[in-house]
């Protein structure tokens, strides 16, 4: 007994290790000298023995346990949506989701645990630009990952910076190595290579990390589209190989989403998605829109790009969108959504409901005592006025900004876990139709 | 029967109407065409009858209860604290009490359910000078008083707007009528008197109202002292006579407190604290301190006036202070305390524990990942570590000041309970001189 559950410890250390946290190897080799002193002393014996190998063993299963993993429950009869579910190794996500956007380790203006309570996502976002930057990734490695460092136990997604950098358009330049930018804080010069936007993504400890990429501006003429596209295949091959020679350094797997580019155009687009798909990531991701195309474009390059990825893998569309903009991605076979809208739009007094959105700053709403929305999701919905409110914004408090936020992000959950639950039920094309004509309203 | 109970009914309803809000008598007396139609044709009989005589009778015995009751339920051997009770239209006050500073109909960053479950305060307190601004008075009646428009179910206590247009110092007249103040939103003119510092506070509809007076600055000359202290007195008056005269907009009773003035001269403030004293009034408040005197002067100007304003009535303490400075003066014998430091502090990232001030902006906390405070009496102080706060702090994102004004707020009221269980024990003095000792500190 003793041999075969010796050999058994041995063999699947063995055979994990290189997918190990070294963490969690350090501390089962830690205890190696303790446990071998005792069992050649006989000493505690059986009990001993056991503890050890059971302690090994159920980590390492746990980890062969929480490889990430992609169910499809069900695709409606009258569109290509489909809900399903991922496991990863801090819980469940249910699909299609909306995960709220935590830049700098937080969800702005919202307590982790009304986070959690309240707007009740399965995933939340961090930026790996932000991070890097502040708190940088030796504290974050010290704190053991972001979960911890934020207190936040569900799953995590970074992206890898591309788009950040993208952004700062004035502050970068971009070769076939990397990108070198100046820091938008202190005028800093920094890096990022395919090789360490993983490496960074390592430290900060997502469940999923994303591949570096460049995020091409709208309008881009079709020549840099191109060529820039290539670039993006490049960078992919040189993140893929990262990715297979670095270990992890907690004790879970992280999974790794490729992205899609080739701003507007269908055939850069095609070509794109079959070299994506052809790398067999366990997800991946449509990059490059939502960056002013209009709608239909988006839409357009979306449902291309669906019809390549494959269908037995999660499909996610970075940084999209309204609510509309998320139905209408839903039905084309998106999975995975993530936006600053609501959130940034509640800081400035935009609400979104069912039946269209409101300026909240707007004086119609000055002695309008009803609740800001009664067929809202959250206590705020219900606990506060629209009057109440709009006083808020009207002296910038920062009440109003928390109560906004929460507001917008539990709708925004809502509407995804409606959509959910109208996809199982094989209704979903004629709900989203009527949901779409609703919401595209100003109250 | 019936006789004796219309007896009852018209006879309390009378005695009463002075006091009464005008909305729960209009609504009364609306009924009553209908009472009377049912009553001479019998339809209902008793029922109706008693209905009628039930609901104007609990709503007039409601009214008698509710009239603010002070009881002193234990005084310290080894000073003057005094541990009591006050009973306002909104529940009961438990002394001493430190009470939340809501400005502008929100204690800034913390949502109305946070501070009753975590902070957990008998009261909280709205200035009119800010609440006459925005929302204005007649969005705050429309909403039926402050208490509706911001979802406080507890008491309410508004000072008088004298502190603040005494704040504006280059903004602002006084004169024997009033002030004439610039609102430092617009530059419009508006004009505070006693009068309708009485009126506004109605229309706000807190459960303690207070005096229109004059706080002078510190240095403060004896002759301009106790020139603005004979104002003030002459203006208490005028404040009492406008009580009397208006009748409550609210179906619950407002408790009016005047205020000692007289600066730092001893003669002026037991001059003042007599003056007030023979007002007779349900509470008495100390004006005109914290304005930049040392701690020490402070105590020797709560001693005398504690001396002097009556031992049966709640004493209420003006912008203070510490918790230091809160300590001491409970030990002379205050109630009743407010301050806008902990709140306005914790925005600046400096936080109180029982052991010391932390500035968790300071370097040394950034990889310091225990929890924020063990000792803690809210969910932020073990939900997020130390390391995590200052991050949120160099980012500036909101979640910092919503965790440190949380944190701070908890801390100031879980300190006055504590510091009442010890009087109610009879061990104050002592627990009060070690805690000084202990939170003389900056960690």
């Amino acid at each position: 007994m003793r041999v075969l559950m010796t050999y058994v410890l041995f063999y699947t250390t063995k055979l994990k290790f290189q997918q190990c946290s070294t963490s969690f190897l350090t501390e089962t080799y830690q205890t190696l000298p303790t446990f071998f002193w005792a069992f050649k002393n006989r000493i505690c014996g059986d009990f001993l023995f056991f503890w050890f190998c059971s302690r090994a063993d159920f980590r390492i299963f746990n980890h062969i346990n929480v490889l990430m993993e992609f169910k499809l429950h069900n695709t409606d009869p009258g569109s290509k949506a489909r809900a399903g579910e991922i496991t990863t190794a801090h819980g469940k996500i249910q699909t299609p989701i909306f995960m709220p956007v935590g830049t700098a380790a937080t969800v702005k203006g919202v307590h982790q645990r009304d986070l959690k309570t309240e707007i009740n996502p399965d995933i939340i976002l961090g930026n790996t630009y932000h991070l890097y930057l502040r708190p940088g990734t030796d504290i974050l490695q010290q704190a053991g990952g972001l979960h911890k460092f934020m207190g936040w136990d569900r799953p995590l997604l970074t992206d890898s910076g591309g788009y950040q950098v993208y952004s700062l358009s004035a502050n970068r330049k971009i070769k076939e190595a990397g990108v070198k930018f100046k820091s938008h804080i202190d005028g800093s010069y920094h890096v990022f290579t395919p090789e360490n936007a993983i490496d960074i993504q390592r430290q900060i400890g997502a469940d999923i990390i994303m591949a570096f990429d460049e995020c091409t501006p709208y309008p881009c003429d079709y020549k840099y589209a191109k060529r820039s596209m290539h670039m993006t295949h490049r960078w992919l091959d040189r993140c893929i190989a990262q990715d297979k020679a670095s270990p992890f350094l907690y004790d879970y797997e992280q999974t790794f989403f490729p992205i899609v580019q080739g701003s507007t155009y269908k055939g850069l687009r095609r070509q794109s998605a079959e070299f994506i798909a052809s790398r067999g990531a366990e997800g991946n991701a449509i990059g490059g829109l939502s960056v002013g195309e209009p709608a239909d474009e988006m839409y357009a390059m979306t449902e291309v790009v669906c019809e390549i990825l494959p269908e037995d893998k999660p499909r996610y569309l970075m940084g999209v969108g309204t609510p509309i903009n998320i139905l209408e991605n839903i039905a084309l076979g998106v999975d995975m959504f993530d936006c600053v809208l609501p959130s940034r739009n509640a800081r400035n007094g935009m609400l979104y409901t069912a039946h269209g959105s409101i300026n909240i700053k707007n004086k119609k709403w000055e002695n309008d005592f009803s609740v800001i929305d009664p067929d809202g999701h959250t206590f705020v919905d219900t606990e506060y006025s629209k009057a109440y409110l709009r006083h808020l914004f009207s002296v910038n408090e920062l009440l109003g900004k928390q109560i906004a936020t929460i507001h917008n992000l539990g709708f925004y959950l809502a509407l995804v876990r409606q959509a959910r639950e109208k996809i199982m039920a094989g209704e979903f094309a004629a709900w989203k139709n009527k949901m779409v004509q609703q919401m595209n309203k100003r109250l």
